[in-house]
């Protein structure tokens, strides 16, 4: 099958344009595509250089961030397929605005001012990850519960990095779920819990990995623990989220717009 | 100064097209802009009520990358500004093609294919943060090394999260800089290390809000140990980015580009 080579433009990191591609590219999913990507586009003799690489393959897809009119000028040259996102939405938002747009170099609004706090909120995931420091819990924006390896940390890194959210993690034990109410230090904070879980095929073989014919990882184990804390979140009623079929992208956006 | 309302619609988790909102926004920047995300319309029922939300905001923007044609004509019956980024791109894209987009429901191209290794790659980086598990760094892709404090936790889960490369983090402790080489154990693992270095002033305000008025974060420290580090990455050819005035996005972005 023809592999169609697709161009992302940016002038700065290129998160956008890809983002924009990807999504683009899936309504077409009996084609298949190679993404090359070419950030930090930010000067005419960068431009040139993108235009001829992509020159070097006819028929290639451009998608493009560039917000400086003389680079997308020199990158129309490259005669491309070029779909130029800023050159279609921007003209449209400045009528809204009756105001003309400043091209900005691609730099995302707020991004310098936000940097410290999402750091500072990695810095927290991390410091109360899997537990630790259940004496900080007041101090977090959300708290995930769930059994072990049901996906907490990376999506409570996911939430810190991309949000700036402070979200601990607390891992629910046989033992705590023997005990059929949750831990005192989660009942102090009720109301910032929010619980994943998983199908137990899914969670069996994710445990498997780690620890293979362990008791652990046996589909019996995982039933039992994932049925016990159920009845827990439902006693305390702990929004659930069932990650099964979810990207962390995915269990983030629902996470922030749960009730 | 009047703040103007922006809603961020999607029929998936929004992280496009609120990417692509501040990327425009930001060219506005004498304006104030409060977004609002509006995640998951899927259905008529839910942009029924996105359009009713909308429309009760009079001359609210609306940036869109809903896919169901349906779907975007209820919300223009709300007659805001509606910024419709699909519907600019994906005709242009599928005269290119030469075939006609099938609306997805906005699931990013291979999003469900990566999500395992990119968990993996979480895990990884967590598992190597800080120098731990030092015999593994031969299964890393990358090695990111430089004093403490100079942000190589961050752009590490950022890597391992946003593209699924397994990174590993090392610490050069004031003992390895007196030392003059580098340790033995990233010498073998040359070509994959990458340097991060900052401004001296940023390093020593950085470890100031964790240690006040330590030796550790004395400006005459942080310049020392990063003069002593930089010697070292000048002599091993390890490349070197200075972070001081970058975003994790753009660190990370610069990272998977070097040479």
């Amino acid at each position: 099958m023809k592999n169609h080579s697709v161009f992302c433009v940016s002038d700065h990191t290129g998160v956008t344009v890809e983002a924009v591609a990807k999504s683009v590219l899936a309504q077409f999913p009996a084609l298949e595509f190679s993404l090359i990507a070419l950030p930090f586009i930010d000067s005419p003799e960068k431009a040139q250089a993108a235009a001829a690489q992509i020159a070097a393959i006819p028929g290639a897809l451009v998608f493009s961030t560039l917000s400086d009119p003389a680079l997308r000028a020199i990158l129309r040259d490259s005669r491309a397929n070029l779909f130029d996102v800023f050159g279609f939405v921007v003209p449209a938002v400045e009528t809204a605005l009756g105001q003309a747009a400043t091209p900005s170099g691609g730099r995302t609004h707020g991004m310098a001012n936000n940097y410290e706090s999402r750091m500072d909120a990695v810095n927290f995931s991390l410091a109360l990850d899997d537990g630790l420091q259940p004496q900080r819990l007041d101090q977090a924006d959300l708290i995930l519960v769930g059994v072990s390896r049901v996906g907490k940390t990376p999506t409570a890194l996911y939430l810190a990095l991309q949000y700036g959210l402070r979200v601990a993690n607390y891992p629910l034990t046989p033992d705590d779920l023997e005990h059929g109410s949750l831990p005192d230090v989660l009942l102090a904070n009720l109301p910032r819990l929010r619980a994943l879980t998983l199908s137990a095929e899914r969670l069996a073989a994710i445990r498997q990995a780690r620890y293979p014919d362990s008791r652990y990882a046996s589909l019996q184990q995982c039933r039992d623990e994932l049925a016990a804390a159920e009845r827990l979140f439902t006693r305390h009623a702990v929004p659930v989220i069932d990650t099964t079929r979810m990207s962390v992208e995915e269990i983030a956006a629902r996470l922030r717009n749960l009730p």
